[in-house]
């Protein structure tokens, strides 16, 4: 069965997804990657709805035209704007990254006390709120935005006295309030668990919203019979809508390997 | 004569222009003035030369509607990659904020050792090099971007202790290179003033872009005859192209008073 063999598409406005490819590859590992990253047109935190559709689209027929068998949208703004939009229009899977951290945090929350955390168009939308109030009425939700991450990561300030600092002031009200588990809404925010785990300490558990999708398309393709069946390693492609020199630079972190492949559209 | 009561017209790609409108209100505190700041598309930074054009061309087109006698463009990005396209088009006299700087940079320097700093894509541009080389080739220059002073200042981080040691790493160098004069490349930076001074030593002269565009509009009416002569104080009207709430929250920092009459267009 070719088709099979057909590339897992994922899309986001910038290099955050670049994480969830990362899960992908330790999930997946023989699964082919086709990865496109609007750098040209990011940020669509601050973007309208329509405007969100119109790119969401555009990216998705992209992942189409290269035959990818299921899309992940890594973007939480295109998530929340469009991801219904990309469901109906395509025959492919098409799956979010809200869904599955949502559902894991309501899983491993013992006392249904979830914190989120994310940029300040995420946390303003109110996405997670609804989607964890979906799943259970009973959770209480403690959201922050944190701004600066985003920031901080692309300055590759990584393991620094400096976003210890900062990330120690953006989540003492969240400790305060004693949280059991904390969703990072950002696809950047992987980078930072270890700085976020010393802060929240060991009794919080942290959500990877791209582990859990990158388990959950595990998960669909095992179900489905879709998982490839070539006994070598699977090919990785990013693309990219600007030049690819920041988003190689920077992309090597995000996917803890050394990128190679990245053309520009 | 009706035509000196026109406004002062100033756009910039969110809101660091209105440091530019301080200074305004400061130099010619009878004139009135036009702000659109185009928060919808903000930033301008990583967009293509043909994107930027499209966009100052419309932000004129929408000054010049309200009946403007001379145009500033306050977004670094604009003035570098459309500047020359708009003095063209445009009757009004178009002044933006990278020249004025520059000369007074030149003209304040005893030794001639310039440092510039700014967000990421105005100082990998290079255009206040070549501005600055184009006044006096003997000029060194030493340039750092600072891409963390914008986000910082937009969370209201001003003077903070995380600021002071975010601005000590970004400068380290700049004080090691013993240069004289600093340029705040950036409308935003004026914010951080006291902070960059503090980091940079009594020494270094600050060169303030608003400051100096705002000298200049002053010197170009005084010597065309045409401030306006009406003896009480002039009107503020201000217009955003995305939600006013985030810029009337923030944007009363930049302006150092409350904000009124915000518009959303």
């Amino acid at each position: 069965m070719m088709e099979n063999n057909q590339a897992i598409g994922i899309f986001d406005s910038g290099l955050g997804g670049l994480t969830v490819v990362k899960e992908l590859l330790k999930a997946l590992p023989n699964e082919s990657i086709v990865y496109f990253g609007d750098t040209a047109r990011v940020p669509y935190g601050n973007k309208s709805k329509k405007t969100v559709c119109k790119f969401s689209v555009e990216n998705a027929d992209f992942l189409i035209k290269h035959e990818v068998k299921i899309i992940i949208v890594a973007c939480n703004t295109s998530c929340s704007l469009s991801l219904n939009v990309l469901k109906k229009k395509y025959k492919v899977p098409v799956i979010g990254v809200i869904e599955p951290a949502v559902r894991k945090a309501v899983e491993r929350s013992r006392g249904l006390r979830v914190g989120v955390i994310g940029t300040r168009s995420t946390i303003k939308s109110n996405v997670y709120n609804r989607a964890l109030k979906k799943i259970n009425k009973k959770v209480k939700i403690f959201s922050k935005s944190c701004p600066l991450f985003v920031p901080l990561i692309e300055e590759n300030w990584i393991n620094d006295d400096i976003t210890l600092n900062i990330a120690g002031r953006y989540l003492s009200d969240l400790k305060k309030r004693e949280i059991d588990t904390l969703i990072l809404a950002c696809t950047h925010y992987p980078l930072l668990m270890r700085t976020i785990q010393k802060i929240m300490g060991r009794r919080v558990e942290l959500i990877n919203s791209a582990e859990e999708v990158a388990g959950q398309v595990k998960e669909h393709l095992e179900l489905s019979g879709r998982l490839r069946e070539a006994k070598q390693k699977g090919r990785c492609l990013f693309y990219v809508s600007d030049e690819p020199a920041q988003f190689v630079k920077i992309g090597g972190k995000f996917l803890g390997r050394k990128m190679s492949r990245v053309r520009k559209v």
